[in-house]
């Protein structure tokens, strides 16, 4: 069967790189016919690549080529990549991607279009890089209700935490480590400031709970105001902070969506997962919490999730696999401010006043505690009240 | 969809219930005509239990009933579970299975009987309960070539070695706590020496590395002698000891395959696995190191896993699925005697016999070290050389 790729950069190589390596294992026990690399679209041009004489600059080649059937994207962005997907899809193709920003925010449209052209439309390693988490989660989802899915979701930001937390780095001099090890872009923005962790918890809740969420409709919130004290504080209570994507579905059929720096306790499987390492914990209503953890980045990794997304459309390139979901719905995401939980606070303020605005709290220092369950505008509210608070994060109860 | 339950034990009756209360779930997303229970295969009667009407005793009641297209196998052992279940897929029956002693025996000879009649064979829930460990195998296994795996596969054994661990009681004192809390049986055989483990070893290494692997192959070794001192001795070298079940791909395509107590480094995903949790770690060459984690055992998540695989087998009734592997060969398992490793000894010699008879250590304790790599026929040797050893354990490199 023959494949083209569009996007040649890192996790698009790993892909070629990952098919010629496993051609033989391939066709011998997933596609008899094996899969043929037929093409790569790239603006660029690759001279002394092993893959040099693929390289294509037109994308109808791909379109008009009655031969390619399965077409990989792993450009990034939204554009052109949600032109190219979606004339793919409508032309029979059916398509992988490892692009998280496209299906965070086009997953519906265009799963919707690879329905009515009888095509996959498959996407793996946009959550989690090579830890295989969407299909279980489907396994799961399929004779389970879930509850809720929450995870340690980017790489780089749990590389800078650990350092803060196991060597007391500052936060500027771990993302500089960070930046030197080549686990941080130059423009650190993505992953610093959530953007990326939110993508992937967007289609999580979407694949979780059978309705679209888009990015902007979930609360996001980086790691860069986190201090030593913070980290320090939550070492001597018993937790770790970490950056946590989470959505959680209520009784009344809404669901809380959001990406926050989050204190886990220790001892719960999600406070042991260091460094670029990332974990997605699942709750379902008969199989209780399972996570699955592994790098989640990296070419090789990310590669071999999107190969076996191939692989998974060739064997099904005659009936479709059934994956879709609702569109998003007005009010269906609870507002980050009516979201409840204890929540961490570290204030200049004196005991006297924080005892009488929050009543009975668990005092960590002298000026530093976690508070009973209220709201998030609840807890703000507080925290002004009684003088201002240098941090407020969340407690979570996992 | 009609389907039969035959055995109505723990999990088949959770799969009852799970199907019951799943019903419009599954309708919904994943069986357009449903998932219906037609008959429940017992000896015993059942009486005022909610599904009591579809009790029979008579197994050709379900083998000569054309409408049921599915049946689950939650008997438990290899008679007359193994008659039954090809019986049934000889007849065109798809067959899903909780049991991991018939598949760790019989696995080869039921995928080689389903495959003939076009039918599938699925056993999800034969290990890790709940946790989707056998279907992200397959998945990675697609893109990957798997080098290992190995994994905390007996939640019983575990919870007392994290008693051991954590409360520094004696291996007796924590079996007992396990009983009265009903994670271990009246007879602990089957857990505490290490058969269940070895069962479920088997079927993983036969998965990864399509070849069958039969129990009496596998070096199987319990906990039962494993004593507070080994166990403090480790905790002061930074590990712990854990029950694992381990099989490597080797060079020369033989493969290694045991049980036994073995120790983890802290820091290692698998160290901080705890309780009656299990965890299943995946080698791959392109994914590198995959963890599952979640409860292994249990009512409602092991069925969970059963539903999973009904749906599977009625959304694959037309076009069955690919799984299967070759038979054994003989000289396939390293004998375990030739494995390697690093190995914990503790001994009661002194230290100028042990250092002459071993060379480099690493000493923990006075009587308590870390050897170099060697085989474990060489440790074996040395240890009786040097005036034997009161523990032998190996150290992994997980």
């Amino acid at each position: 069967m023959k494949v083209a790729i569009m996007g040649y950069g890192v996790v698009g190589s790993g892909v070629a790189a990952v098919l010629k390596q496993n051609f033989a294992h391939i066709k011998k026990n997933s596609v008899s016919d094996g899969l043929e690399l037929k093409y790569i679209l790239d603006l660029r041009t690759f001279p002394g690549d092993e893959f040099e004489s693929l390289v294509i600059n037109d994308f109808n080649t791909i379109l008009e080529d009655e031969e390619v059937k399965i077409v990989v994207e792993t450009m990034g962005g939204v554009n052109p990549a949600y032109k190219f997907v979606s004339s793919c899809l409508e032309a029979g193709k059916s398509v992988v991607t490892s692009n998280k920003e496209l299906v965070a925010t086009k997953g519906f449209e265009l799963l919707e279009t690879a329905k009515r052209n009888n095509v996959n439309f498959l996407f793996e390693a946009s959550v989690g890089g090579g830890i295989p988490v969407l299909r279980p989660i489907s396994q799961c989802l399929a004779s389970n209700e879930i509850k809720e899915v929450a995870g340690i979701l980017n790489g780089t930001t749990n590389f800078i935490l650990t350092k803060m937390i196991e060597e007391g780095a500052a936060f500027e001099e771990a993302l500089k480590t960070a930046q030197q090890l080549g686990y941080a872009e130059k423009d650190p923005t993505a992953d610093v400031e959530g953007l990326d962790a939110c993508r992937k918890i967007c289609i999580l809740a979407s694949l979780c709970f059978n309705k679209h969420v888009y990015p902007d409709s979930v609360y996001t919130k980086g790691i860069r105001g986190i201090t030593e004290e913070d980290v320090e504080n939550v070492k001597k209570w018993g937790g770790v902070i970490k950056l946590i994507g989470s959505s959680k579905k209520l009784d009344d059929g809404r669901i809380t969506a959001w990406v926050s720096p989050a204190i886990i306790k220790n001892g719960s499987q999600l406070a042991s997962v260091s460094d670029v390492f990332n974990a997605v914990l699942v709750r379902g209503n008969a199989v209780g919490d399972v996570v699955f953890y592994g790098r989640g980045a990296g070419k090789l990794p990310t590669a071999s999730a999107v190969v076996a997304d191939i692989i998974d459309c060739a064997q099904h390139i005659k009936e479709r696999k059934a994956l879709g979901w609702e569109d998003a719905s007005e009010g269906y995401v609870v507002p980050f401010e009516e979201t409840v939980s204890r929540f961490y606070v570290c204030t200049d303020s004196d005991k006297a006043k924080v005892d009488t605005v929050f009543g009975v709290v668990e005092y960590i220092s002298a000026n530093a505690f976690i508070t009973e369950e209220m709201t998030y505008a609840q807890v703000c509210k507080k925290a002004e009240l009684s003088g201002g608070a240098k941090s407020i994060i969340r407690v979570t109860d996992y």
